[in-house]
């Protein structure tokens, strides 16, 4: 279970070139405020305005031709939803988005505009409908998170930090199922062990800390939060092994640290962002992960696809 | 009158240590909606939010030790204001900002945090009220465009654009009084004379395309304008023979083109900025300026320093 360096590096070779490598900026606005040396991984600039292209990418070109032609299959109304629908329209195959009933018109239009088949359904079933879909097409479920491809896939950003800022000496990101912690930490451990990996999520869903705390995956209750890009309850089965081995460690983040973050990004750092990827510098303004003045800290900035409506609460 | 191309090189060697050398970053993601390759010079990036720390840097590290001591004066409560109040601070010298009494108080309170000396009256004698206080303390009045120092440190920002992108075809900056195009055009004109340099003002205030028309400096009457870092009515005396000169052309932009522009640089291009300072894409969405598929435009997005409640006219 879980992945490789060299999955890391594979992933590299296979998308590389479909890919926008993204800018590593050096923020130095927001050294006082965070109390170290500020870089950010500006994934929000990438192609469909997140990292998740890496991942479904990935898994796409892994495939053979004639499994490609039969087309791809994901449940999601956000980032993983574009991405899929981006990689299927840029490879030349289908792609079958399932979104459940209550997501906003936007979002829909937002992945049909890129060409996806949508198929809306009740909230509950969407990955039973996902699944049938699949299995009638023969099509190819593309997970957001639960997969070693995918993982490998979302890892790639973490190679290109070590690449582009070889001073590094901290890697944040934001956590949810955990395909970007799982793939970033195996590469930035691969090329530079020395160089601590931390990962951030909502208190209100706090999966991963509460997980690596009993040592197993334990699934945490729904609850409602302004991480809207972080809502799985449960570390994926194929990413907690490779987290656990990895990660120097996973903090629950209160979220008004995280907004405090989010509106210090936009406005003194000029990123505009989306709250999920602000949560690393939230965790760093809470006093959750040690940071020190000349200290290398690279915070990836997982996406950028918010509603300026969004910011109606920073204001 | 005017600068030269040494002038600007001078100017980095004076300032550059003071600045952040900010990024020119490829936003692909506004390829397709510009119609060409997008560049920009994020100075939005910059201390203070904005490239006129640049100018106000170059102005008084001219000055003698002495003269320095007695201090800076200048009327903005805008970015210029911020820049030479964040200069005194920083070189250990006092500054005395003019603000007209209208003015927001964020903006008096801002200026103020920055450790300088406020003193707020009408609006229509603050220029008076600037240069008795310059007169009182011996002090030098640090003008926001019409000076040769304050070109010329502007100027620094093209230096970098030409060096950080050396396969520049067009730049594209905003304009008002004419600092800033003034000494991006000596400069990138200075390395590179075949590349192009336009520069793009709000119709509202075509101060610059009517000028240059006329074959002389107009005034043109006050208007009420989104663009509200560039107010100036006329083109700086000092300004207008260096861009006379060297720019390629000033358009005037139907501020509607402007709004859009902003929303994609803000929402697309994820770089938080001012409205003022997309106007360059402004005026390539309305088809002013001419721009070709393959071509490497850099947009010279000015300053960041936008509220969040002014997104609600993009809503």
């Amino acid at each position: 279970m879980g992945i490789s360096f060299n999955d890391v590096k594979e992933a590299q070779q296979r998308i590389s070139k479909y890919l926008i490598k993204t800018p590593v900026l050096r923020l130095e606005n927001l050294d006082e405020a965070l109390g170290c040396r500020v870089y950010v991984k500006a994934e929000c600039m990438q192609r469909t305005g997140a990292f998740k292209l890496r991942g479904a990418l990935n898994r796409a070109l892994s495939l053979s031709e004639e499994d490609l032609k039969k087309g791809l299959v994901c449940a999601s109304s956000g980032n993983h939803g574009r991405a899929v629908a981006y990689v299927a329209k840029m490879l030349g195959t289908t792609a079958t988005v399932v979104i459940p009933n209550s997501a906003p018109a936007t979002k829909v239009e937002a992945i049909r505009a890129l060409g996806a088949e949508v198929v809306q359904c009740e909230a509950a079933v969407r990955f039973e409908v996902a699944q049938k879909l699949c299995d009638e097409k023969k099509a190819t479920l593309v997970p957001p998170y639960n997969d070693e491809y995918v993982m490998a896939g979302q890892g790639t950003a973490g190679l290109e930090i070590v690449e582009q800022c070889p001073e590094v000496d901290a890697v944040i990101t934001p956590v949810s199922g955990g395909g970007l912690i799982g793939g970033v930490s195996t590469a930035v451990k691969g090329i530079k062990p020395e160089a601590k990996v931390y990962g951030a999520e909502s208190e209100k869903l706090s999966r991963y800390s509460t997980s690596l705390a009993a040592g197993k995956i334990v699934t945490v209750p729904p609850s409602k939060t302004f991480a809207d890009a972080l809502l799985s309850q449960a570390p994926g089965s194929v990413c907690f092994p490779t987290v656990q081995k990895n990660v120097d460690g996973v903090v629950a983040v209160d979220e008004s640290y995280m907004l405090q973050a989010w509106k210090l990004l936009i406005t003194e750092g000029k990123l505009f962002s989306e709250p999920s990827s602000s949560i690393g510098m939230g965790a760093v303004l809470q006093g959750l992960i040690p940071v020190e003045e000349d200290e290398n800290v690279c915070f990836l900035i997982s996406g950028g696809n918010a509603g300026l409506d969004q910011l109606s609460v920073l204001m």
